[in-house]
């Protein structure tokens, strides 16, 4: 028991590796084994298909992701502080990864939105509701800073979205250029879709 | 002549439309060829491998999309009127698009990017680019707006990359939702980027 499930956390993480690596379509089954070090009878053992390996890939990347979320979004500093750490985090783990692997690998969701969200229906939903949570995530601190009289938005879910939809197009440019130093502009666009000025954030007390 | 040039358009098309739909790393030659109705040896006549395929592709498209900015962003309008006109015709394609096949297919430089960038260096560096080309045609209009005192901002430049990574980031969940409609925030955001209520755009004389 202890050792099949060391193979199926070995498969998860050879095959979360490989995807951020080379997107889906380009691994076959076989390859991930040989990376993981399982025979592939393992494989079909824990999952009924590489889209289910995928599927699982996906849920364990977002539970570490939302963990970090809920640390970040969750604390006691002022909601704009909050944002502004969560947005600065993701440079940071652009920044860590390209350390790790040469590479800026992006967004895994964003990855795969764009590389298999047409072809496999259970992926887009899965990866629609990781979406619409992080959008609730933002919203839920942009409500905040609104009560306080921080930000004047005409619709907090929008500008989430607006946020989030900048995040992915920013991590995609950081992608290309394989530089994490694009992500600079971040937070000030961020600031800017919120429509505060960089000097009016209020300084935590 | 005639029909060897008419079967490199054939597979120029055939491999547009299939990566569109589905990516790069999924498709073969073999299915390419089939679906442009070609022999495999023509294939080869014409192109080097399937990487070289994918830059003509790439070429080709940007082409096309580039004379579509330039006959908006170059005519008589007011800067941020030409803007609106720019970001506008991609919901309006997005939407046709879907009418004509059934999916969002989003956008093909921001597929290819995610996808690929990290594996071919041709592509990475042609993807580069196109969207730092794409940023400057912004940015010089900005710059327009700008002298005539319509918007104030820090750095066009900084802003333009904002606004294109804005469009790649709307564009990610119109094709994660299969929805056009997701793009309705795409101008009031990119408004937001400059720094603009809606209500100021000075309307065209």
């Amino acid at each position: 028991m202890g050792r099949t499930s060391d193979a199926k956390n070995k498969i998860l993480s050879a095959a979360q590796s490989l995807m951020e690596q080379r997107g889906y379509s380009a691994l076959g089954v076989a390859e991930i084994c040989k990376t993981a070090g399982v025979p592939k009878g393992s494989f079909y053992y824990f999952f009924e298909s590489k889209e289910s390996l995928a599927l699982a890939v996906i849920d364990e990347h977002w539970a570490a992701e939302l963990r970090e979320w809920e640390s970040i979004l969750h604390s006691d500093a002022a909601p704009l502080q909050r944002l502004r750490r969560l947005f600065e985090a993701t440079q940071a783990r652009q920044q860590a990864g390209q350390e790790d692997c040469g590479s800026v690998l992006g967004c895994m969701f964003g990855n795969l939105s764009l590389e298999m969200s047409t072809q496999v229906d259970a992926v887009r939903r899965r990866l629609q509701d990781i979406f619409e949570a992080q959008v609730k995530m933002v919203g839920a601190v942009i409500t905040e800073a609104q009560r306080r009289g921080e930000v004047t938005v005409a619709d907090t879910l929008d500008v989430a979205r607006s946020m989030v939809a900048q995040l992915e197009g920013q991590v995609l440019f950081a992608k290309l250029h394989n530089s994490p130093s694009q992500l600079r502009t971040l937070w000030p666009s961020c600031l800017a879709l919120l429509g505060v000025q960089d000097g009016q954030v209020p300084v935590p007390a």
